[in-house]
């Protein structure tokens, strides 16, 4: 039977292609199950998980906390304005004191990049990074590209284009390497200064006009702008940022092919995209949602696996 | 079989009165079931629900949590405070990103009377308003009647009066529509700066002598004060209100019968009512509580059963 | 068969030599159990129990919620910065209307010494301290001592020396208790100022002499430091409690056995204990974590029994 190549899902880029592909067919099984009447599968009674949330995330541990209890795995979840690292304990003796009391499995979001790497080669757990500063979010771009697949059949020779900020998306990174794994063709667009120089050096071009990226494109996956950023030098005003990297329905209509709009969430309306593209048929965004689901349970199925050898 | 004819629990004024009566008999089985040394029933173990709590609220979210958990329900809780509703999403985004996870049911509070019917209008999912602003709170109005019917018989042609601040008061609102409803008297007490002018619209008399009020009554559910509000230059005084409005046991025992003592809670003891009343047996406090979870197990099975259709 | 002399775990002043061998005798077989695959046993199915901790508390309430969950009890849980507390209700009112939903038992953290005692008193249900203030925290001390136990072979006739802020602590003083009780020698090493006068009232004998405390010993249990107590006037600075009462590898190595070193966590690193001391064979630190969740299995087990009778 096939496995992972990999112990934790640290980022894509430890991933190979083959386990991308184990991921979605897993992941094709778990979305039946899911849309089922009885939503849950009994394969992991004997699995405990531990959900870390160092940051805040709705979404994000909501679809994971989901997924976990659809295995049927025992869940705890941890967050950290609740807990002892304010009263200085070391990330490690944190962690190692959940795994002693029988914890198989951590899902940790870490505000520092590079955190989940550090603590899978310190604990004895399998780790799940949910997002480590800018550096990676594994499973969501899994999901994105497992949306692609669903809707376009394949990722391998699409046209894809990340909008917004470059520089301090986990999201586009780990994008840019599950795509370009699979063979798809990546720009990324957005303001120049928030667009890293190393990007050029992933296989990735730079397309600083929108309209021009998007008439290239399958797929355009719109990042979410962090308004509380907006207010830095370097970054445009929301206003500025709109007018030249914002996709309306006009502009999507006067392209010569129907593209699909992607969005992490959550959605600024009338900021990265107006209320007539998040609502259009093109727009797949909800579908994403769905799909984070049955994509984090094969994650962690597979990953389960490995830890009952 | 009976059934609601409702899809959506939003208000009491959208029920009727077979629909009350057909919770009530649903809530007698249910107590009984959480009577039992195994307070479980397997009948929703295909039934995904999500707790959305965008104001605090203790009782109310423990109540709804483990009526849920007693039909065997899928739980997920989601509090406002964590949550991306802070990151400027719109509350249908957010409720349909819940719903795209697989989410059958939410059960929703929220500041801003409507939120409920407007959620309902525009999501698909059913959903259960656990108090909209100063709107409705119908749940609570429910356990109320259905207290009232445990203690006397029935609510047909009993006198109720609502003590305190029915201007702001959900729970005085969605009480006199299922008093009215089910044939009950109804007369409201308080300070004449806290009675909404249309309260008489709606059959209910006003009475702003609190003797006069019990001497009356069969039953008083005594609101809780606000002491937030307190400092507002249309409330009196905690002391004054306690003085005019507040029950004690003297004033209880002056009476030529024995009348029953409600309270949604949490009680400031010495304010709306005193220690020896909220512990006397007239006081039937702790049973609403009870009641609670068998009625909300009720609402929550009868409105699955019209999604399994 | 065998059962608890008491119906609440409110403190080890409460328990007798048989209570604690009992608790441990049932550990041992929980701690079978959760080092199986499947860490769950049906036992506690028709039990509900309400976690209320008024008082942050990671590592407490994460190893009580799992034992809750491996004996497959219901659990609810309650923080008081959600809760009603804060809207003036009263101690005994919150447990009521908690237990109104059907509780059975409820493991309270409250920061104030006896809030477990006067509650059950008044409320008809079985209690569990976890923490009241400085008084005790029965679980911790029982985890110690099964630790000991499991190390040692047995707690009676060995020399325990505990180290800190004893004028503070509920682990100190639940862990002389308990340790007296059991015929262990006990020794209190600290700064004069943070040792109470009545210890030496309880058997215990005082060594302010930190090297000599640990050439007595077997088993020396380091008290954590609360920083933010170390700005107050009888307090040493951290750099000054370190330097007279931290421990260090070569001042282990100096001694001429090899004692045991416990810790109750978290962690301050080079402050109680230097990093090689706490990742040292000689440390039990986080097989005490794991003993956490069998020997509270044990009490809640046991507990439950006579809840059932």
């Amino acid at each position: 039977m096939s496995e992972l190549s990999v112990n934790h899902l640290l980022g894509i880029k430890y991933l190979n292609e083959a386990d991308i592909q184990l991921i979605f067919e897993t992941a094709d099984h778990f979305k039946e199950v899911i849309n089922r009447p009885i939503k849950k599968v009994p394969s992991l009674r004997d699995i405990t998980i531990a959900n870390l949330f160092f940051e805040n995330s709705t979404r994000t541990k909501l679809s994971f906390e989901l997924a976990e209890k659809r295995l049927s795995a025992d869940v705890i979840n941890f967050s950290a304005a609740q807990s002892s690292v304010k009263k200085g304990e070391t990330l490690i003796d944190t962690v190692n004191n959940i795994l002693s009391m029988k914890v198989d499995m951590v899902v940790m979001r870490h505000p520092n990049p590079g955190a989940g790497v550090f603590l899978s080669k310190n604990v004895k757990a399998s780790i799940i990074n949910a997002g480590d500063g800018a550096h990676e979010h594994p499973t969501q771009a899994l999901l994105d590209s497992y949306s692609i697949r669903e809707k376009l059949g394949d990722v391998a020779g699409k046209n894809v284009v990340i909008v917004g900020d470059i520089l301090h998306s986990r999201v586009a990174l780990s994008n840019i390497f599950a795509l370009k794994l699979q063979g798809a063709n990546v720009k990324v667009c957005g303001p120049k200064t928030l667009i890293p120089k190393y990007i050029t050096s992933l296989g990735v071009a730079v397309e600083t006009d929108l309209r021009k990226a998007l008439a290239w494109c399958d797929v355009a996956n719109m990042l979410r702008v962090q308004n509380e950023r907006m207010d830095i030098s370097y970054f445009p005003s929301t206003r500025e940022y709109t007018q030249q990297f914002g996709v309306n329905k006009a502009l999507l209509d006067s392209l010569d092919k129907e593209i699909i709009i992607m969005h992490p969430g959550p959605i600024n309306r009338g900021v990265e995209i107006t209320s007539d593209v998040a609502d259009s048929k093109q727009a797949i965004i909800l579908n994403q949602v769905e799909n984070g689901v049955a994509v984090r349970m094969a994650a962690i199925y597979l990953l389960a696996s490995k830890i009952k050898q």
